[in-house]
């Protein structure tokens, strides 16, 4: 799949149109209309060597207007592509819950409803998106925003400048498309993305990013698409390195593969949304022992030794250096959270740790 | 209790020595070292009809040292304030879950923590709140960060200047600590607070804070402490009315008298987070019929219901408008969202729904 994101409006736009006027043309010519959509189940998501990203393989199936199992999702599927056509011309953005309440109604003389809750009008979006080859971002619709940046950039954004190392100790919140940003100025070495909020306001008050002039991402978290999407364009155009700091546990180095990776249930937006270049500073759990937190570890859940063993099995992260890793978590039976730093003073993070490995180059793959 | 964020930090890390010395003084001296701490319970939440704040009441218990059931908790209050001196004289922020790793510790020749859990620390960081009559914040201790916020308003941080209406589409992060920042230019008539994030999205992009010469403040659900202070800020010193917007459940309704009255479990800092002029803009049950919005709602939950019931007591909501819809909630067991107004149209928030309020003055005490 080429790069999805550089289509314009307007072509987005085309694109909904013609789903549409393939539809009528074949009502016209007394065709049963159908419309092809990839198929998102487990056999048909892959790894791509070559890029390093889970994608979706070739295998679609069709949806049937002449079909009592498909004409519901049918003319769900019309109804939602109807409504992203109008705000894509008119140049607005809505939520996808938003968008559910604005499609929910009675069909005239019937008691059925065109969605009756939004599980259903969710997975219609994502049809649409893999059907066109476009992204939601650019149908319009939003995700939740949460993640917030600092750094050594200026950036246009709907007519403002706005440098981000001129932002206090506040600094500017990711919102959920920045496919519109344009980067004026980005004078930085790398980026750094941190999981936690704490992390970031502590890295930010120590105007870390000024010191080591990178780029500052706190994600809050697994990140949201606009998070994602923003190292992604970061890294792809200004060509720099990115490291992302998680806790040493399943679920952190699960945020680090879908930062670098992709996620399945975003297998068709990997190519936007993945950004395989990324490296891992750290936790590791051999940090651990290195720089003496033995007293601030957690024991591991049931859960996090299950999730674990999955990473163990991911091809992406096939490398001797992660399932050494993961392999001495099942093995400890332990965990770490960044904060378990602190133990070892308040900047350790910022004055020790980070800058340790920075130097030596000391990043998992 | 006075203004308790006037103070500097210069006075905040007096009070915290002047304890340590009365602590010192009281062993030279051959007596039973203790610290008096106001209690919490809920026997001594008052609700303040003068200040319309919930607020503690003047009953305090002494913790002692000399006290087998007291001896660990003096001990750790002891440490807290030792480390907030130590980063309120070095000027630096930390969130409480790095303090609880900084302090934990196995006591020397013994199998004792200082802390096991960080369940263990957090109620003595209230402690020394309460008992010092200072804010978490004073003592440099951070919460999580959420809200977002965008208007005409230039404000002075960390020797930035920030304009919040050159942000584009993203909006200034607001911080977990908004004490140090200094209000250079507020041109607006009101604060508009949003409990959803895609509502603050869809505002924002229809620049709906310009037209109507407003703040507009997104608190991701209920709103973080630096985002409350925030408001009361702006409030206070700038003597604006703020109005809320949530939606119409009693959670939502909760966030709303959360905001206005404060909250029982930060009932020491109401006078410093509770916004007690704030008013309710909608959503409303009568507001469903109104708006022709039936179609859009949800059935109520037990919990629901339960929770509505638990407001009908509330003294601060002991208004006849809240009664009336807060009853005519629990007769109809139903609830509605924000975007149950996207089923009159996208726009129908931004240009019908809260123009007409406004307008009407349409507000809930």
């Amino acid at each position: 799949m080429k790069r999805l994101l550089k289509m314009s409006r307007k072509e987005v736009e085309e694109k909904l149109v013609k789903l549409g006027k393939k539809i009528l043309s074949e009502i016209e010519s007394g065709k049963n209309p159908s419309i092809d959509i990839p198929i998102r189940s487990l056999s048909n998501i892959v790894f791509d060597e070559k890029t390093k990203l889970l994608k979706l393989g070739d295998k679609t199936a069709k949806r049937y207007f002449f079909n009592v199992a498909q004409a519901k999702s049918f003319m769900q599927t019309l109804l939602v592509a109807s409504f992203c056509r109008d705000i894509v011309k008119e140049d607005i953005h809505t939520s996808i819950r938003d968008m559910y309440y604005n499609l929910k109604r009675t069909l005239p003389n019937s008691e059925e409803n065109t969605f009756d809750e939004q599980a259903e009008s969710d997975p219609i979006i994502v049809d649409l998106e893999t059907s066109l080859g476009v992204l939601r971002e650019q149908l319009h619709l939003i995700a939740d925003r949460k993640g917030v940046v600092a750094g050594n950039v200026v950036i246009e954004d709907r007519g403002d400048e706005i440098d981000w190392s001129k932002l206090g100790s506040g600094g500017w919140s990711i919102p959920s498309a920045v496919e519109d940003i344009k980067f004026k100025k980005v004078k930085a070495d790398f980026l750094l993305i941190i999981e936690k909020n704490a992390g970031f306001e502590r890295l930010h008050e120590d105007k870390f990013w000024k010191k080591y002039n990178c780029i500052l991402i706190g994600t809050g978290g697994q990140p949201a698409r606009g998070t994602r999407r923003l190292i992604k364009r970061l890294v792809l155009e200004h060509n720099l390195p990115a490291y992302v700091m998680t806790d040493s546990d399943s679920y952190g180095w699960y945020i680090y593969s879908v930062i670098k990776s992709g996620s399945m249930a975003l297998a068709h937006a990997s190519d936007d949304l993945g950004t395989p270049s990324v490296k891992f500073i750290g936790l590791t759990i051999s940090d651990i022992e290195k720089y003496g937190l033995q007293k601030s570890t957690i024991k591991a859940t049931e859960q996090d030794l299950k999730r674990a063993k999955e990473l163990l099995e991911y091809p992406w992260l096939d490398h001797k250096e992660w399932k050494r890793e993961i392999k001495l978590m099942l093995q400890k039976k332990i965990k770490a959270e960044i904060e378990a730093l602190s133990a070892r003073g308040l900047k350790f993070l910022s004055e020790v740790y980070l800058p340790e490995k920075l130097e030596k180059k000391e990043f998992l793959p």
